[in-house]
């Protein structure tokens, strides 16, 4: 089996851009800090005009958004600028799946600083945070992470909630169920669950001041009365229960794999006989080098933790195993670099 | 006429990948710094392998490396690691053509800072840098330049030559020919041009530490005896002459029009009847969001200068035609961003 491009004509382009890719991270955080796609959203318009809303120089809107064409996030037209299918979808603030935030979130100083120590990092083979990184007993990147990362659960939750109900709609429960959302962050996954099922009881666990923001969503949503929040460590907290489903999105991949069994035996216990536990989390073919944004997430995971990665389906099915859960099932998210992967206690 | 992917799917992947496009530049200087490719140049490798070669973790070496594989620079086979053909061309330290020392100058401060700071560089129009940027006298940015950019110069530098001689070929001219070398850099172009045509004198204009550079590669190309130095900015020093060549690369794309037209006045005056001035730039079509190499540069030069651009050929040529030049022609160099722009005094 063989991965990369043996075929591909030399092309030093693809080096240079590479030495130069930071550029673009910074070219679209300044465009959703000027505002750009709100203004190309109101209808094809020139520099000039977007600059007067950006309250910025008419030569560096010119420069930025020929970069976003380029980029393939704005289009140009009789030197016109207006969105593309995706810029609309995904970076006007007036579409309801505007990604936005989420530039916000992945560019904290936590999510950065390692990327400027990149070679400390890979030399010491962990990251060059303070302890063990963003893991460290409330880092408040999870609350900029709980306030921000809304817009990434889109398409996810759904089919996240829908999984983990699948048993208790195939037995024929009836009546209340208990689901426990372990790094519930902003508190949505949790919350699906609680839209999809009237009696779903959902206690949120989360450091204290990441679980406001999913209080405050659980809110919003009109689940408030059927939320409790858990604050504290999933390694250190009693779980109570026993719980109908436990939640363990983008958790494992923070940690080595005898961490993550240690905690999937925790969360065994604390779950009805044939309850489900369901994690979310970028899975890599076995190859780890593909498909591309579930494999490249290791890279995230080396500079911001001591022990984390992005697991294959073979490693977290075996961590399952080991902690003594049956019938493991992966089911992958069409288009979406996310695979749900349940296990039933 | 329209540029962009209004065809295209919505992708959010597009949006993900460039919000954390930073991380690619740091994962290559990492692999450059390491001597990564050097490793994976001597034979296939294991992640364990090129961890020992590169004194690093196994860890950060397997995660380093798939991030590489998934980003075209390696290939991965069977679990080891081996080049691609870019890699190997363009990576490896032991290839003529490697690259690797461009890194060293596209992560000086003076080229990075400006894009922690992009949003203030857009809103002002101008490079947050002290002064004039890049251009401010004597900056020892252009050392680091000259040191470590000559790789780049590697298909460029011979049709340049070739270009720039052309007119004095076609002349049947025999004896002496004088050539100005402007903003010499590593004064590979004009040591070119020496090369190419033995009766060349070569003077390479510059900042006094940028000449030596140039002077120990014109030692080192055995035409010292031909080479003269001649420090100071093009703005200010007499150039002497006349010339039956002048060359200017890369220069022209760091300031504004007039400022150009003032500049290709004093190139004009200093040439012979019937002498070339041979520039070589980034020009973007004239959408200046194509090619995107080329276009790409502009932000570059927002970022780096106070009003530099990358012109297209109608703004190079009128540049030269109020300059008094004649018979502009632009001369494309087969799948490179540059391209040379040569005008006849």
């Amino acid at each position: 089996m063989s991965q990369g491009s043996q075929a591909a004509p030399v092309n030093p382009g693809l080096v240079f851009d590479m030495m130069q890719a930071h550029q673009r991270t910074a070219a679209l955080k300044t465009a959703i800090d000027l505002d750009v796609f709100t203004a190309v959203g109101a209808g094809p318009c020139d520099a000039a005009s977007i600059a007067r809303h950006a309250k910025s120089s008419e030569r560096g809107i010119r420069i930025l958004c020929d970069f976003l064409v380029i980029n393939g996030v704005l289009a140009k037209e009789d030197g016109k600028y207006r969105h593309t299918p995706t810029s609309a979808a995904f970076l006007d603030p007036r579409s309801p799946a505007c990604m936005a935030s989420v530039a916000q979130f992945l560019s904290a100083p936590a999510l950065l600083e390692p990327f400027a120590r990149l070679t400390d990092v890979v030399r010491d083979g962990r990251t060059t945070l303070a302890g063990d990184g963003t893991v460290e007993p409330d880092n408040p990147v999870w609350v900029l992470f709980a306030e921000n990362m809304a817009p990434m659960t889109g398409p996810l939750a759904g089919p996240l909630a829908a999984v983990a109900l699948e048993g208790i709609r195939l037995d024929g429960h009836e009546g209340p169920v208990r689901v426990l959302d372990i790094a519930a962050g902003h508190g949505l996954y949790g919350i699906e669950v609680a839209k999809q099922y009237s009696q779903a009881q959902v206690t949120g666990l989360d450091w204290a001041a990441v679980l406001q923001v999913a209080l405050r969503n659980a809110e919003k949503a009109g689940v408030k009365d059927r939320y409790t929040m858990l604050p504290g460590s999933a390694f250190d907290v009693e779980f109570g229960g026993p719980y109908d489903v436990v939640l363990l999105t983008n958790f494992l991949h923070h940690f080595d794999k005898p961490t993550n069994v240690g905690l999937l035996k925790k969360v065994r216990a604390a779950l009805k006989p044939g309850g489900r536990a369901a994690t979310l989390e970028f899975v890599p073919n076995e190859d780890r080098v593909s498909p591309p944004m579930s494999a490249a997430f290791a890279m995230t995971m080396l500079a911001s933790t001591a022990d984390g990665d992005a697991y294959t389906l073979s490693e977290l099915s075996a961590m399952y195993a080991e902690a003594g859960f049956k019938g493991v099932k992966a089911h992958s998210i069409p288009a979406l670099p996310q695979t749900i992967v349940v296990g039933t206690a």
